[in-house]
């Protein structure tokens, strides 16, 4: 991704013309397109689209570019759009319980200057990963979440996530389901991991549902939540082979590779701005 | 496999010196070791083994092998076993529908002579296959299943698999459910190959519902075929990544590279007397 | 792939305006996009696109599109490019020795209609497969070869696939070394499979050579031939995960099976003219 | 691993009753054998074993128990061995240079309590990590290396390494040569991770050879290491599937998450005693 740029990613009814009517007129405003990527779906006759270009040059102004596209491209052809931009640093929050691994694998990447991200703020559900925080210097916060309080808490949660400025969630192992209610009214992107290759072994306990079965492989999938559990969107999945040697205790050590590098898989991209969510489905560029 | 061996599957309550004691006999009769694999499920506390002998220079004549390992070993220790000779040729059937590249796969490797198997019988409920058994010069017997007919069928189905002395049967993409009756008369190994990664997407049209998910890989499974529809113990399993670009159709023609491969993984696995079966389990020796 | 479309492989020297150029013309004529799919490499400023189109309404007719696209875009931009059509035949030669499993697996897809491709051709330095191309019905030739005779052998090969008509040669595991004059001479695409992961394990008996470094995952490559051995264009690539457990013998029967599904997913992209090759690389458009 | 067992790696000369032999001696001493994998090379004539078993109950004393193999086993049949405790906690130094992937993931399995080992020292030629050794509390030396210091400071590592009372080295992306002298003088076990799939790419920038290639996979290797450079018995490798878009950047962040799981994975197998070197390749028993 280079310093400056503007990355559009859209979808609408596909008709002819579309990419040669967009690109025409980055072009005209002196934007060199540095990469372009669609794909028509035509089952369902949707066009998604990709674009990147250079703002070096480019006659619009940039807290313009959207009014821009929504009036010469995006309203005469019912397009629905995110923009983004290089340079921006989004500010992303981590939901945790009592397991580490994911939360390492993130953070290593994020003090390693791997990501473009911010990450000021861990949740969690208990106390246990608060030195791993330390340990980063990021501000933790623990919401023990009972049936009791859990509308409480996660009210209390909202508040922290609109007062940390958080423009997205990850869900790194986070053992609690979160209501609908909370889903619904944080209106940034929530994505999970979950221990299985879904749909195969949705809900509590995968891999003591994997063992039982005496399945030849495990899996690991991250998704969009949403309301219902376990059926948001997928972004990435990934599987290893296991043999019968393999005890539950086994599966979750070799899972737990699985999870984390499947998971930042799927935080990458969305970092850079890859990945396009319609209906229950993804489309993921490369 | 060497080309006058005795391979013993078998297993049996844990206790100390299960291994010492049948190493022990073994050697005894003159009996060299070529190959040992065991493995304690230490949850149930069972035994598995998996052991293969050279015949030259074992006393035991090979066809009282049987009775001298039940009464030295077997009955003494509460053992389930099978015994195999690799010179042995077991005689298979396959089952199709119209679908050619699972039989075209087997039917080459046996033609190449990768395979210690006789092939005598080619069953189908459609004609279409049969000039591909005409062209490995294999009988091919077409058996038309309707509701009304099923029983009859399948009853004439096992008159001739009895007919044809056949050891087991590999389902290649044969597309009719088998009855619990027939299942239950056959006493003979039965194998399939499902089109899904299971326990995802059991039952019908797999693709068409792996596509609808919107899932990031697409599998193939084969299994022990039991009374329980796509529930059988599990030999072998493998993925293949996709991406939103994959229609169905595509998914059908990358699914169709695994399918054969995962099944004819397994018929090997088989065909070595590697693979033990037990509850809704394998024990896969490499 | 529908059924009446033109297909256009193309690469030139980067620029702003290609894509919305391109596009253009093609909708000028009345032509409907199905599939774009362009990168550009920015290290070497270079421009690549695979472009798929409906014929139906396209108001250039078929035989004048080459010339067309020449005048109205290639010749003003610099652009290599080669032109087909969904609905085109290209006529196929398989070269073989003794090992049949690449040749089988190819010849099921063709029997099975799963390829837009003749075969109707194999040659031989070796009379085994003979039966096999019996089996389907295609004409065998067999040139034997040796270090006296192989100029001549060459020469009536070269002057047998001009007779056929041949538009392109896969070496299905063939063990002979093409001559530079062989290669030189015939002008159509030759695509070889090796049995490593190239460039590991480059020349003769991969498999041993594998087994004495110990390695712990053996691969097959299929690539584009060219004057030096083992070193064109890398089209496509897999492995497969071993043991120490895996003698020569068990390496070979493993690594057969990737050999034929790399070849033929090799293939397949080259029918779905979805490969370019540039300098000693491949663009791959999936 | 249970608490309290004795874990035995051996190979010697392969003859009749060796399983028999030692299975009965263990017994005789009151051992219940936990795991036994066993493999014969036939090719070179040599047996292979792990064997474990519970001390609870065994009658030789655990600081007898190697003499007592020795003179009951060992010394009949020229055996070498290695013999572990399961609660011991051998000492780990690593050594790195500038990059941290490997490391993190190293630690953060250490810290969540993942591996029995004691992690108290982290070398390196290069300042830059410290940071993250401070985060985890770990002592971090640093041995900036020049053609002039090189034997100074490498006698300063060994003498470090001996203070430190260092049971295995694993080098983390550690971007020196250790000299020939270094590797002869440490006696105890040394591994590294490769940034390609041995033997490709040996030396340095294989990510950079890669792409140069065209090569539509990119791999990682852990190898003892021995004089050789990048010839050391491999203990684990594995791969990940790249395309024509992937520049050197790109390939370094994929390959920098296999690289880190594949050394993990062997540095797993070392703690777990699965990994038994002999010659220029190793047995990895599962």
């Amino acid at each position: 991704m280079s310093d400056n740029t503007a990355i559009l990613l859209m979808h609408c009814p596909d008709r002819p013309g579309l990419v040669a009517s967009l690109t025409g007129i980055i072009n005209e405003g002196g934007g060199n397109i540095l990469h372009l990527d669609q794909w028509v779906n035509h089952e369902e006759n949707i066009f998604f689209m990709r674009i990147e270009w250079n703002l070096a040059g480019f006659t619009v102004p940039r807290e313009r570019i959207g009014e821009w596209f929504e009036t010469r491209f995006g309203s005469r052809f019912g397009v629905h759009h995110s923009l983004h931009f290089s340079n921006e640093r989004p500010r992303m929050a981590i939901f945790v319980s009592k397991m580490s691994h994911c939360l390492y694998d993130m953070l290593a990447r994020h003090a390693a200057g791997e990501w473009r991200v911010d990450i000021p703020l861990i949740v969690s559900n208990h106390p246990d990963l608060q030195p791993v925080a330390e340990r980063f210097g990021i501000e933790f916060r623990c919401f023990p979440v009972t049936p009791e309080n859990k509308a409480a808490q996660e009210e209390a949660e909202l508040a922290l996530l609109r007062d940390f400025d958080i423009d997205m969630v990850v869900l790194a192992r986070y053992m609690q389901v979160l209501s609908d209610d909370f889903i619904r009214r944080y209106s940034n992107p929530i994505i999970n991991i979950h221990h299985s290759f879904l749909p195969a072994f949705m809900g509590a306990r995968p891999y003591h549902a994997a063992h039982a079965r005496g399945v030849k492989l495990i899996g690991a999938t991250s998704h969009f939540v949403t309301a219902d559990l376990d059926q948001g969107p997928i972004i990435e999945q990934d599987v290893v082979h296991i043999t019968h040697k393999d005890t539950v205790e086994r599966l979750v050590r070799k899972g737990q590779d699985l999870e984390k590098i499947v998971l930042s898989r799927a935080v990458t991209k969305l970092l850079d701005h890859r990945v396009l969510a319609y209906g229950n489905r993804t489309v993921v560029f490369d």
